[in-house]
């Protein structure tokens, strides 16, 4: 028998199967520059190479690791030097836009950006927006179902795919390429690969919806004085923009004041408010919606929801407001720093995020806690940083995760919004769902992958202990 | 051993179990006065007791059919007097609006109109709307993940729901109650229960998210002299009413010919067009808003999109228009007729169309063919009618299947858009879906149903000869 990478090579070519030592010259993702682990990385170049691909693995027993465009923060691409990974990088193309039908048929393997890229010049719009739009893929997006900025309006990922491919473990291909924004024909398969963060199947190529591209983009950056003001500011803007309101994104004023220190972003406001609000909405009609932009200010203005407002009169001055809020460099001078992405129901945010701040203060009196988040989501993203010489990282973030994720389960939160569970929130998914959920999902993984091959160790855990 | 109808009685009192012949007093289905057959029909009050329920059913390998509203058009509800019956008519409350969140928690019997309303008396909106508001229940709209007329904007059901709680057919109980637009913790369970029309376990409770109310809604009813222009009238509105446009509803000549004849509905249009939109909005202000729309027709009346149009100037004006798409009381007169409901890429939609009535011509010279749809969702409804004598409308009715569903393999049309298979439209799955799929339904089926009791028969077929 032939070993798996002569095997693996013999099927698609040498380019296509790199060897481990040419692999180890890979960083191990986005964040972790240590080298790459892996027996060999395949690229397919179609969904049928990625299916012979599987067959062979199936047949040897192989554990199989997929990579999209490593930029997700939950280890779910992390590898040893005993799986094969498997790459989308060979699968990028954008293969149709229907500018009639307002849909895209593309690769697993494209970056976001050039999908929003490609459609705009269509004249359309793509809507899915995260600050990783250049690195990460669509296949990823849809593994982790992405959410970002725009979700308010437009949803998360699962709810632009309108199709799929995905290859099963044993090398199946499901292809569930529908391009209709209705259709009932059985059972929704595509939703089982969406989110499941690759442990249930491989997307190969999927089917989006595009949206007709606005014609105008007003932003405010606003400064709100007290928390319990952001719910109805909320919803007075989104009642006032109507339809268009695509992103509220909230900042605490810790968060703020720490990304606009001297050195780092320039505030164009007051730095000591409470909170710190970025809106922003898309119209069809430059004038109109700039004077219904304007006239909603106003209205929360005079109606003391907040305290002041700056508009940017520039596509820079814009992009200087998103960056207060996408780029938090200035926050990594403090370590160890660990992220958090969470939900929750409005209502209980503040007064969670108040009990963390407190229970972290209380753990460590140094710790720093800077929050941010689409409060209109239910979802909050903070950076905890303990404030103590980091002997043991790992310890220091147990104890991190235990305050933060333990007052979730009380009050119906998620310990992850939107970043999925990878490795590093399996301990904690009893927080957020049942027994029989977990059970449920076992269930699933069970059925479909009964060599627990695919993403061995995600999202899961126990899996080879509960066999049925 | 008690027999069912005394153990269930004994678990849930008398007045929540019917017998056969208390049951045969209700008719089958909205749609069929025939007595109900079934050996019994079960009333839980919570999901703990259908709970007891499913596990007394499990233990007797005692089949089990789900009734809603009873409004469905594709048999899912069928009884035979072997099942048992059971009706969420006993679980209708609105628990609970959080008007900081936006979401309702429900439960599966309420009627979608009454949702509605409750929404609207805390100035927020339930988006889903379809003609049987008034007797379908959000229950059965989950479970055919259902659509109506506000989709290109909302989408469908399955969007609209945040979390949901199920019994599966071994009693079990799944809740995933989540209240948050973003939650990545794990597999998102409830898209199983979604569309699969009670298959792989029964919808107790659920919540759903809310939309801010709008302030105003516009309305017009155009008229379309080629069908080439459909698709840029689509798109040149959505452009131009930018987040708004909730409706874009078409109706073919033949169609709108029918429901305004001389005794039926008043056409506020010369009823000599080939096609009949109705384009609706809603948004955040009555002033600008109207502007806006006005502005937008005589855009489209300028570039030779519409012919006419007739703006309603009254509540009263609106419910004609409207009743023009939604009563078609008026095709009745035809029998036997035939309802269709199934989507096809947008571009492709009138030379399908054409070539459906082409062939039901060429095989019966008196057919009648009437056509209308959600153009925007790719979603077409027509009404069959042979215009022969029925003396086999079995056979009829298969014939015209035929000529309607086959064109859709070559075009990835889907057999059904919004209505499900249910009974009906079960032999005919195979032209939307691969081998491969309907297999991984069947897997899916037969891993949380494997004594195959919950709505057997339904969706897929040749459960019992496939087992793995």
């Amino acid at each position: 028998m032939l070993n798996i990478l002569s095997e693996l090579r013999e099927q698609l070519g040498d380019d296509a199967v790199l060897d481990r030592a040419t692999v180890a010259a890979r960083a191990r993702n986005y964040w972790d520059p240590a080298p790459l682990e892996a027996r060999a990385l395949v690229r397919p170049r179609s969904t049928q190479e990625l299916s012979r691909v599987m067959k062979i693995c199936h047949a040897r027993d192989q554990s199989v690791v997929v990579h999209g465009g490593l930029t997700g923060v939950c280890d779910a691409d992390r590898s040893t030097d005993q799986d094969v990974v498997v790459s989308l990088e060979s699968m990028t193309a954008i293969e149709e836009i229907d500018a009639v039908g307002r849909t895209v048929t593309v690769q697993a393997g494209c970056r976001l950006q050039n999908l929003q890229q490609a459609a705009e010049q269509q004249g359309l719009y793509f809507p899915l927006d995260l600050g990783a739009r250049g690195s990460c893929t669509v296949g990823g997006n849809v593994a982790t179902n992405a959410g970002g900025t725009n979700v308010i309006r437009f949803g998360m990922m699962r709810s632009l795919v309108l199709g799929l491919e995905a290859v099963l473990p044993d090398g199946t291909v499901i292809s569930s390429m529908n391009r209709m924004l209705k259709n009932n024909s059985g059972y929704d398969l595509k939703q089982l690969f969406v989110g499941s963060e690759g442990t249930l199947g491989i997307v190969t190529r999927m089917v989006l919806t595009l949206k007709e591209r606005s014609q105008s983009v007003n932003t405010v950056l606003v400064a709100v004085d007290t928390g319990e003001k952001l719910p109805p500011l909320l919803k007075e803007m989104d009642r006032r923009l109507g339809g268009t309101m695509s992103s509220f994104e909230a900042m605490w004023g810790h968060y703020y004041r720490a990304v606009t220190a001297p050195g780092w972003h320039t505030s164009p406001l007051d730095r000591r408010h409470a909170f710190y609000v970025i809106v922003e909405a898309q119209g069809p009609d430059p004038v109109d919606d700039a004077r219904r932009f304007q006239t909603a200010i106003e209205a929360v203005l005079e109606a003391k929801l907040i305290t002041d407002a700056v508009l940017p009169k520039s596509v820079a001055e814009r992009e200087r407001i998103w960056a207060i809020r996408e780029d938090f460099e200035a926050l990594r001078q403090h370590t160890p720093l660990f992220l958090y992405d969470i939900s929750l129901p409005i209502r209980d945010m503040l007064a969670y995020a108040e009990e963390v701040r407190m229970s972290l203060q209380k753990q460590w009196p140094h710790s720093q806690f800077f929050a941010l988040g689409h409060i209109g989501d239910g979802n909050l993203h903070f950076f905890v940083t303990p404030g103590i010489a980091a002997t043991d990282v790992a310890t220091l973030h147990a104890m991190s995760d235990e305050l933060v994720y333990r007052p979730l389960a009380r009050l119906g939160g998620a310990v992850s919004a939107e970043h999925g569970i990878g490795l590093e929130k399996k301990a904690w998914l009893a927080v957020s769902r049942s027994p029989a959920e977990i059970e449920l999902m076992r269930t699933l993984k069970r059925t479909l992958d009964p060599k627990n091959i695919l993403n061995p160790g995600k999202v899961i855990d126990g899996w080879a202990n509960s066999s049925a």
